[in-house]
């Protein structure tokens, strides 16, 4: 499994996912699922992969033309003008990829090579942008009302999300949610694990404002998770008792 | 979807189901998913199901004996002399209905008439016991490392329970946990639905100590779930920030 995280903040866009991939719980693996692209002052790019590992990747080297000699190749993301036409040119590749892959060839199995994909980004003169990708290489954008996306192990984290999550909140504020999300995550999920790719990028930079691994000894996320159970357990008990008795109406 | 939660406590059982189930998003309806039966003094049996609900209602109508005249009937359950011939008779029953549906009569589905069901009481002379019976009709009692059982919708509200579970907390604190498990799941999935039905059994009881239907309305529902935004807030805000500029060592 795997859990990655994008929001759009007024500020720009923050980016988180883990490195867990298994194939069986006895056959584990760190890889890395976010990945950018950048052109200083003009563009960038960054995508974060749930899914078969196979999938994912083949997608990522169609994108950088790996099939070809290093000086031969031309990532089109680079020059397609919109953050729209990325999210279609990215999306018809892992529909491609994953429709070779389950052609009847005895391998076929139930939809085991399926991957999605969240792609977030800005080229010079638009806004941040958000998309998730779906397998069948459509996809949707966030808007004002969805302002973040999760794929893979998406529950355990989400209750926290929806409700810390504010437009106007800081990168470090944001940072902090999606720790605790991730914190939620690890907790309840074998195959969500550490180390975390973390990477935000200021609206206007073109480049990230912010990269980080964040490994299993980092202190901030072990300070983060250790306080969030005291955290949850003073806010646990500072809620109303429950009584057996009680009267009708507590207004 | 569906959504129960049982718990063992030192003190008792603490038992909670929602009560929505649906057939798509537009065809939704309130159905009980917990069901008791006792013989005063000598012992309680409480079922809370998931899963399709022409099943578990087989299930519990088989448990009853409801094919036969009222004065013919004699519930098997009530004479079993341990809890562990209970969940085995309760398994085996499950097993045998969806047997019966799933043979190859045109209609199989994908799993469709599967169930899982949270069988919880005491029999005088021995411990509460709690257990989680799968559809193929085998079981796992809750013990001293896992001591609650959800099935359903389990994710979104399994963090909080993982984390405020205490074996040695009041009967009202475990009420309060599981409403703000619910409450989590209930924002976050659509198929989890009010009212939810309470059960709390004191050990050595043999009869429901404290039942109740929280309804929408609920005044103390809707304390939790409002108190609990800003609690969840107040502690979110309580954890160390994020800074970009991080010493190696926060410690």
């Amino acid at each position: 499994m795997t859990y990655c995280v994008g929001m759009v903040l007024d500020k720009g866009l923050v980016l988180m996912s883990d490195t867990r991939t298994n194939s069986g719980v006895d056959n584990i693996s760190v890889f890395r699922k976010m990945f950018h692209w950048s052109v200083p002052g003009e563009r960038i790019l960054t995508l974060m992969t749930a899914g078969n590992l196979a999938t994912t990747q083949a997608v990522v080297s169609r994108l950088e033309e790996r099939t070809k000699a290093p000086s031969d190749r031309q990532n089109s993301l680079m020059e397609l003008p919109t953050m729209f036409q990325v999210a279609a040119e990215t999306g018809k590749l892992l529909r491609e990829v994953i429709a070779e892959t389950q052609t009847d060839n005895g391998a076929r199995g139930k939809g085991r090579f399926t991957a999605s994909i969240i792609l977030a980004g800005q080229i010079k003169g638009m806004e941040p942008r958000l998309f998730m990708i779906y397998p069948e290489g459509n996809f949707i954008e966030a808007s004002f009302d969805t302002p973040f996306f999760q794929i893979g192990e998406t529950k355990y984290g989400r209750p926290i999300i929806i409700r810390g999550y504010d437009r106007n909140m800081s990168f470090e504020d944001a940072v902090k949610l999606m720790m605790v999300s991730f914190d939620s995550t690890l907790k309840a999920n074998l195959s969500v694990g550490l180390p975390l790719d973390l990477m935000v990028i200021e609206r206007d930079a073109f480049e990230p404002t912010h990269e980080r691994r964040i490994e299993g000894s980092d202190p901030y996320f072990t300070a983060i998770s250790d306080s969030w159970s005291d955290a949850l357990r003073s806010a646990f008990h500072s809620l109303p008792d429950y009584s057996f008795y009680q009267p009708d109406e507590l207004a």
